[in-house]
């Protein structure tokens, strides 16, 4: 595994990395960002930076939240590198991959596609939750200790990841996330086209049906961070966060959810508040600051 | 004067406006934005949040440090209000002016032109020191207390702002600023075009120059805060900050200095230091945050 590094600039006291390589499971070309706090550099056996993936959302790339979620300072305040994936694959040569802000180029959803034309390159939850984390273990000074968090789209990948990978992550957070994809319009399109018209399949890659499904099997709930904005235009058509809180009190499984009156589905949002995540985050990978 | 508010939302518990006006130095439409920290809700005739503008550089409009300085938190704590005028006139019907990223829109390098066809509109300097300061105070809940700061070519035109007007500004500082413009091609290029090659006119746009003249004008000289990555790609070429500072310190003209290693001339580097200077224009505002 060959890894090309576009760029790196000096921000906040750390180095910023932007990456290309060659992913197996999105067969194609990907390119991934890293924020290495200067702790970072005093690498010894025993004592390595946790790391948090921040999963972005539609139409983002692995730039958005380095340039204007804010968040480096605090980053280095605690000692915590922040992985940036891409969204989804690029120039996958998939007819119309490009044609939709909302399907495609940007917007994989974090699910592992299994219908054509997208499965051989639409593997995002792969990719996030194995592939990439292989080659930041092999290549950068981070430990083994991650926690999750994303936005949007980005949300419901970090919520499905934890949810499907019980003692994966030290700790998840959501901003605006798309609780229940099965059942809004962003998340009906992007299931039916990357899984099929079955929605039987999609369970699986919802957060309230995972919810639903690990308490069945008995597994000890994780406690989820959701923040939302209380003025974000997608509030009721698309994120309906009351559903999936209404699911996990139902079972009990805890939430702490944020609602921040006034504040929209933007990047000036996140940045009022990702500082809180940061912290979050830290004091679940035993981070002391 | 009528405004048209193009956009509200809000960030770090305060509200960013974009508006577009009428502007009468640059003959036609223009467009800024504000930041307002929560503390400019309460708005009575003895206390009002004091202002600092924000010079942006080359090919930038008034988005660029919203998005990416990551400065309102830290505004917000400080109950500061910040002003991002856009850094040229656009769409001002003169032949070429979209040709080139440092002549002509986005490169108005905050003088006031005298050349056709720039002179009708090109008038950055009254625009941020006298037109907008005056809008800015008979619609917002600003005071008159009021700092100035910038990037670039925005640095220049902080520095020349503030040596223009001695008691005008608090204080003044710049991030990467172009310090000497007639002894670099930037700087060349815009003032040959906007001034005419007579380089005797260029003086008094010229911080080096500046500083001299009111030296011998005996005015008593306001310190500056410069602020410069050293591996900024453009030190060598443009911004020559050892001129100014030689100069600066022959004339004993206050420069605090602050070189930063490793550091580029992005935004990157400019949100890894910009809460120093909010603290800094806060201390000679007098806030006591």
């Amino acid at each position: 595994m060959s890894l090309k590094q576009i760029s790196e600039v000096k921000v906040s006291g750390g180095r910023l990395l932007r990456v290309e390589h060659l992913s197996a499971v999105c067969n194609g070309s990907m390119t991934f960002a890293i924020f290495l706090p200067p702790q970072a550099k005093q690498v010894t056996e025993t004592k390595m930076v946790p790391v948090l993936y921040w999963l972005s959302g539609l139409t983002c790339n692995d730039e958005n939240f380095s340039q204007k979620a804010g968040a480096f300072s605090m980053a280095t305040k605690l000692g915590m590198a922040i992985v940036m994936p891409d969204t989804s694959p690029r120039d996958a040569a998939i007819g119309g991959e490009d044609e939709a802000y909302d399907l495609g180029t940007g917007a994989g959803f974090y699910v592992n596609a299994t219908q054509a034309p997208w499965s051989d390159a639409y593997n995002m939850y792969s990719y996030v939750t194995e592939e990439l984390p292989s080659i930041i273990q092999t290549h950068y000074a981070v430990s083994d200790q991650a926690a999750i968090s994303g936005h949007s789209m980005g949300g419901h990948g970090a919520l499905i990841c934890a949810l499907k990978n019980p003692g994966k992550y030290a700790s998840v957070s959501a901003f605006a996330p798309i609780t229940s994809p099965s059942q809004c319009p962003w998340g009906r399109k992007g299931l039916t086209a990357y899984l099929g018209s079955d929605e039987d399949t999609w369970a699986d890659w919802d957060a309230s049906h995972l919810v639903q499904k690990n308490h069945d099997a008995g597994i000890i709930p994780q406690a989820i961070l959701i923040d939302q904005g209380a003025s974000d235009p997608f509030y009721a058509d698309q994120l309906m966060p009351e559903l999936f809180n209404a699911t996990c009190e139902r079972l009990h499984h805890p939430v702490d959810y944020r609602e921040r009156e006034g504040y929209d589905h933007s990047y000036y949002y996140i940045s009022s508040f990702i500082d809180e995540h940061l912290q979050y985050h830290a004091a679940n990978l035993g981070i002391t600051a």
